[in-house]
């Protein structure tokens, strides 16, 4: 039996994680878990997996779960709650499945504190990925990626050596707009950016893949999982979605991981690995009834975004902080419709173009300039 | 410096094996190898590669090759010179490349001596599965594929347990008469069938891709090699021969290897096995250059060699012996126009029916029924 502490709960990664607890009842348990704002379904939660520790954002709501729900549970709250969560005593896995850079603290502690690190929390990795990997190797801890793209390159690499990578292949759907012309982007609205066409997944990461900067990111993910150089990381834009990354080694062969867009069997992955348990629910991949599979060149002016990750990556030190943060704050003004599509890449790029990069930033450093970024954008906003 | 011995050094896998030495002077060298009756090849290869035994089929090519050669050569002829060949004490490995059931005596006495076995061969598993693996356990002899399927189902597994697999699923490109129907196979030359789509190969193995019984003979072979049932070896109609074969597991998710398709990647990928060396002049596959990737479900009464493939390894026994002794002898037929190529799967038809199965078959049984299903395919023949 694993224990496990689960960040962000309630989120698209988050629901689906419970449901890979659920379907394993015998292999895993629920010791932990934070939530965000939405009290019904933290109720439920708490109600189906009786959890030992439970954290919510607001002070309030915890004080009202507190005297609902009996003395076996403790409620937490807040950052303090986040961290509480992550290094809850009997967990040994960590599934960081929050949204953004407020995850990155809360995993740092975990791995200090040696639990294996599940990681859906792609910004923890953009923002601070020096600092994770360091720590991550220093205390020995195993770092496995929960994005379908991140796990089949992490399962096409088992039993294969690192040295003998070529390259690392991310395949993109090309989001809601692949088929759009640039100047066919003007005046698209939130509803029509939030029609995905393969995955169902939360507003945040169905906007950057939209903009294609979800795929930036999971590049600059990529490099700091798998000690990658940027120019040893290919993006293929793939629509179908099948084949959900691959690794080309040396001697000119590819292994790639392929399934039906299910986030759960990733997740599942990422809880059993080494070993694989069975998925009786999921849907099997049959390639004779899909017909076909279909690949083209990423094209990076289309794609601006893309283009601004591999930027800002390349450039290092706290570039892809703001990199980051800036796009968190545009994709939620466009969701409030208080920006337009293109003007998200436009706020990115003015970030980026006025921050002065700092070399191997520590923790402070990062977050000090995450919220100058923040604060820059709002500023721009007003 | 590993050792080879090279059965089979003339043919098509052959010169590639010998490409693959030639192009990694510090891993390999060849020091036995065997010929048929080109002589004018062999000449060549000993010239080029110095090897310290040589195997010709014929005695008269064997006591001329003596006489001209230096002394720090030893020449053998016939069985007992591939037997030589397979066994040589300094070899590590022995890479058996010859073509038909001839293969399988001296690749059992080469696991005897305990030599990695580099498996082309794909008959020596077909006749005498049970001999070989029961005898490569016994002598904890490793079996590395060299057929690309194989290999593509052995590189997937890699890190992987076996009792996670789900199913194999072995790719066809449908052979050079994948678009015709069973009418249009009327009347259809040699010339037509040796025009393979993808494979520059031999000619016996380019009829066996024609009539599928090549991938038939594979299903055979992956039974063996993966001691997998029948059932769980499928069979996928995937015209661009891009991604090789592919491995499910009972997560639902699939590893795959894909690749240009170019032998001496499999090949090299076996000797260098478990590691891989880099291959400079292999042509990288470029996905977005070709586009499309197409998939359809393989139709068994179509191909009705596969059919009769299926049915051969089910049945077992001596069943796979009759089922390649026929084919080997029917496509030698056809390639010498004595019958049509719809006779060819007729022909192994009647073989098949009228044969009793002898379960669990020693050598000497299984060479007494592949010898005798060659003298009734050639009663029918005459």
């Amino acid at each position: 039996m694993k224990y496990i502490s689960l960040l962000g709960a309630t989120g698209s990664i988050g629901t689906q994680t419970l449901d890979v607890i659920r379907r394993n009842p015998e292999e895993y348990r629920l010791a932990a878990f934070s939530a965000g704002k939405n009290m019904e379904l933290t109720r439920k939660i708490i109600d189906e997996f009786k959890p030992e520790l439970v954290s919510v954002s607001d002070k309030d709501d915890c004080f009202a779960l507190k005297s609902e729900f009996s003395s076996s549970t403790s409620f937490y709250h807040g950052e303090e709650g986040l961290v509480e969560t992550a290094v809850y005593h009997k967990s040994d896995i960590l599934v960081n499945a929050v949204l953004g850079s407020v995850g990155l603290f809360p995993t740092l502690q975990a791995i200090k504190e040696k639990k294996i690190i599940a990681i859906a929390n792609k910004e923890t990795l953009v923002t601070a990925g020096h600092l994770v990997m360091e720590a991550a190797k220093e205390n020995g801890v195993l770092l496995l990626p929960v994005d379908s793209e991140h796990s089949a390159i992490f399962q096409a690499l088992q039993g294969e050596k690192e040295k003998n990578i070529e390259k690392l292949i991310l395949t993109a759907s090309g989001g809601s707009f692949r088929d759009r012309t640039r100047d066919e982007l003007q005046g698209v609205t939130v509803k029509d950016a939030l029609n995905h066409p393969n995955w169902s997944m939360g507003a945040k990461i169905t906007i950057d893949s939209a903009t294609m900067m979800n795929k930036g990111l999971e590049v600059i993910e990529a490099h700091w999982l798998f000690q990658m150089p940027y120019d040893r990381i290919d993006v293929l834009l793939h629509r179908e979605s099948i084949i959900h990354s691959m690794v080309e080694f040396h001697d000119s062969s590819i292994i790639a991981q392929l399934g039906t867009p299910d986030m759960r069997v990733p997740i599942q992955y990422a809880l059993t690995y080494p070993d694989r348990l069975p998925f009786p629910g999921a849907s099997r991949l049959n390639l004779a009834e899909i017909g076909k599979l279909h690949f083209e060149k990423m094209d990076m002016d289309r794609f601006y975004c893309l283009k601004l990750a591999y930027q800002a990556g390349i450039v290092g030190g706290t570039t892809p902080t703001v990199l980051n943060a800036a796009n968190e704050e545009a994709v939620e003004a466009f969701l409030k419709g208080k920006i337009s599509f293109l003007e998200i890449e436009e706020y990115i790029e003015r970030a980026l173009n006025r921050h002065q990069k700092i070399d191997q930033p520590d923790l402070e450093t990062i977050r000090e300039v995450d919220k100058e970024t923040r604060s820059y954008i709002h500023e721009l906003l007003s």
